[in-house]
């Protein structure tokens, strides 16, 4: 189901990133989109020029040229949008852009909502929802994998395995409504038995789905990793270590550190999002508190935090407070302990069955060995062309939903239920993998989904 | 003249800027732009279609899809360089970026050097060397002022101009050696007097150019501004004020301001480039240390110093003092009282017949008397399509030595000198201006003029 997109009014936005560059590509889609170039432009009529074809010329505001330019025509429905669109790439400059899209606007273009060209995409059926998600998660794939994953979604693996489930489902439904057209009758078409094999191989599909979504959300998001200690303890210089560049700011300064610097190591495919934080110390410094506040709000929505002890300054007593406060926190932590070139031997006879991983951040001594730390606790595999997999919490959770409604099917089923109570449960089944797809979609939905997308997509 | 260009192999480059956006464009030159690109996309073959069109299709690495992309075609001589060029244009992702480059190496592409695509355009003759040098400008116009002078300079004005003084001046040599050839016969084609006139017509010429300098580099490079003062003076405030928005930190906190933060602001067709500095004192912070360092390093830099006192905290004495200071750096500066609202009765009435501009900058009070004050210093004239003005320093340079030979000819022509030597110094003055649109040039000339130039372009 495609619904009909009221405005086909025309939108324009840079496409490119900000900043200074060779080119910049400027978008306009709707039906207008070649009738305003042509008011702006002097150079071939783009009008009257084949699809897929490319200009060069002058763009004009009021007879005064703004920058010569390549305008790139596509008439509908050969579009991405399916609309009339043009491509203008001028220089990269942002001062050429602004005039640009300052004159279309003046001819009757309006700036594009974030993700607008997307979204007429899918109203005019070029893709279905979970395709068009897709696309944005391409531009923000941050790995090899997670670009994969979103290219097998954009064109459509993951859309397949849905509609599969969807066809299975709506067998089963239309064998349950069957019976009840004959209601009166006490006709038992479906034999209950076969309806809960044909349930439990639904279900086997779906939970092969659900499953992936582990994987899925690592590769796709990461795993945001928090780097916590007390001041000094090697914080910055571990991360400058593991990133094998120079960051941070470090200094012997305690509390050099104030703003979370966010980076970023992919090791075998997973992209640890380092948090460097400002030391865990009570501080009466203005700014650095305001830092000590982020870092335990930070600690909270990690996945992993890499907690480090410095071994040349703690005692046991002090390493089990630390650890007793950790723990409250309820994340995942490796246990590391720092400068243990410098440790007093005492101490490390003390701690050595611990599960410490014991480095030198400054001497980058067994930093292989905590890689192999992080590594041990998020593995994933190598995503290939056409893998399915769910890497989208909305999606995750529709399966889910999809699942509970099967469920209460198989509880309903051996109490005698009449098939209408069924074929109520099965509808709704259908609801939740219908939204995955837009087969059933509303405008809060897609509002929700499109907001979300960078402009000029 | 043209020289060959040696190389013909295939560059490539990202031609947008880096980062997360709807689209990102890569752009291959060379002879086998069209055939590499053959060898990693499906869809129609690029080699047969039609220069200055566009095919949907898929890039592959060894079969594994990378994206769904358009590739726009360019056959030589119809593309910015003349050469074979393709644009990829893809998902605007850092990733998919690095895996298409990648791709198009591994079948023997060559990473493009920075305006290696603008340098081959020149040397294939598409426009002379002050034309291809407005290019790069264009992209680095930050007003419209700027991107309007850049745009005639490429469109090809100014190098017309320089080939009106070129004609005048090679008018100019062929008389005197005209003479030369009849040198024996002590013949005087042209009379002493007129070409006396026709040296000062075209030095006319030249001084104009030459005096269109001044505001040619204020438009292209804007004025940078220092705003410079003691600790807790309201720098940052007075920064934030003008700028109108939260770019620096301020804090109570003397010290806060550690980095240079360079913002603009576009009064009347300028770019004022202000750059707030670390607080003038001693201080026995080190990282504040090297702020104070750059501070004085900056203000002998700068076009312009913003000069700001605490009128709540400071005496005449100070006053005398501290402007004592400032006038030993010879850099025009405003002197500016801050925090007027909170300044000793007393104080104000000894300095009131002192050049100040009071102001409260947390208050914004008599923000727009210093402004205006800002632009009576600097004030240019607004750039139109077709105006012709000298923005670039060795254009410049060129022009005035340009002139220095045509004074040498016309201080030697009282003294008798013969045509020989009088050609000696118009052929030098050709040279000089030979060397503005690239008639004459240097492998060095060249790298230094290109190697400025952004990478994509």
């Amino acid at each position: 189901m495609v619904r009909q997109n009221a405005m086909n009014d025309t939108i324009v936005a840079l496409a490119t990133p900000q900043g200074l560059s060779a080119i910049a590509v400027i978008r306009l889609s709707g039906d207008d989109a070649l009738t305003i170039t042509q008011k702006v432009f002097k150079g071939k009529n783009p009008v009257e020029q084949p699809s897929h074809t490319i200009l060069f010329g002058t763009l004009h505001n009021e007879g005064s040229p703004i920058d010569e330019v390549l305008v790139s025509i596509f008439k509908a429905p050969n579009s991405f949008t399916k609309e009339n669109s043009i491509e203008i790439s001028c220089h990269g400059s942002p001062v050429i852009v602004k005039e640009i899209i300052k004159v279309l606007l003046k001819q009757g273009a309006r700036l594009a909502e974030p993700g607008e060209f997307t979204k007429r995409a899918f109203l005019h059926g070029r893709f279905d929802l979970a395709q068009a998600e897709a696309v944005a998660d391409l531009i923000n794939a941050e790995t090899d994998n997670a670009r994969q994953a979103a290219l097998n979604q954009m064109r459509g693996g993951f859309s397949r395995e849905i509609n599969h489930l969807r066809e299975e489902l709506i067998h089963f439904a239309s064998l349950i409504e069957l019976e009840l057209d004959f209601g009166e009758e006490d006709v038992e078409f479906a034999k209950r038995d076969d309806l809960r094999d044909l349930i439990l191989k639904i279900q086997g599909y779906l939970r092969s789905l659900i499953t992936s979504f582990d994987q899925g959300n690592v590769i796709k998001n990461g795993v945001p990793t928090v780097i916590a200690g007390k001041p000094n303890a090697g914080k910055s210089t571990l991360l400058n270590t593991l990133l094998n560049e120079e960051k941070a700011i470090v200094s012997d300064i305690a509390g050099t550190t104030r703003d979370a610097i966010e980076d970023e190591l992919i090791l075998g495919g997973i992209n640890f999002r380092f948090i460097d934080t400002a030391g865990l110390r009570e501080t009466s410094d203005v700014i650095e508190a305001m830092g000590v506040e982020r870092t335990r709000d930070r600690m909270k929505k990690a996945s992993l935090i890499i907690y480090l002890f410095d071994l040349s300054q703690t005692t046991l007593s002090e390493i089990d407070k630390e650890e007793a406060d950790l723990k409250t926190l309820g994340i995942p932590y490796i246990k590391v302990g720092n400068k243990v070139d410098k440790a007093a031997p005492a101490l490390l006879d003390e701690i050595k069955k611990q599960d410490f991983t014991f480095i030198s951040a400054s001497q980058k001594t067994n930093i292989t060995d905590l890689k192999d730390k992080l590594l041990t606790a998020f593995q994933v595999k190598h995503v290939k062309a056409g893998d399915v997999m769910v890497t989208n919490l909305r999606h995750y959770q529709n399966l889910l939903q999809t699942n509970e409604a099967l469920e209460r099917v198989l509880d309903s089923m051996p109490n005698g239920i009449t098939g209408d109570f069924l074929a109520m449960d099965i509808r709704q089944a259908l609801h939740y993998l219908g939204e995955i797809t837009g087969t059933i979609t509303t405008d809060d939905l897609l509002d929700n989904i499109f907001s979300k997308f960078c402009i000029g997509k």
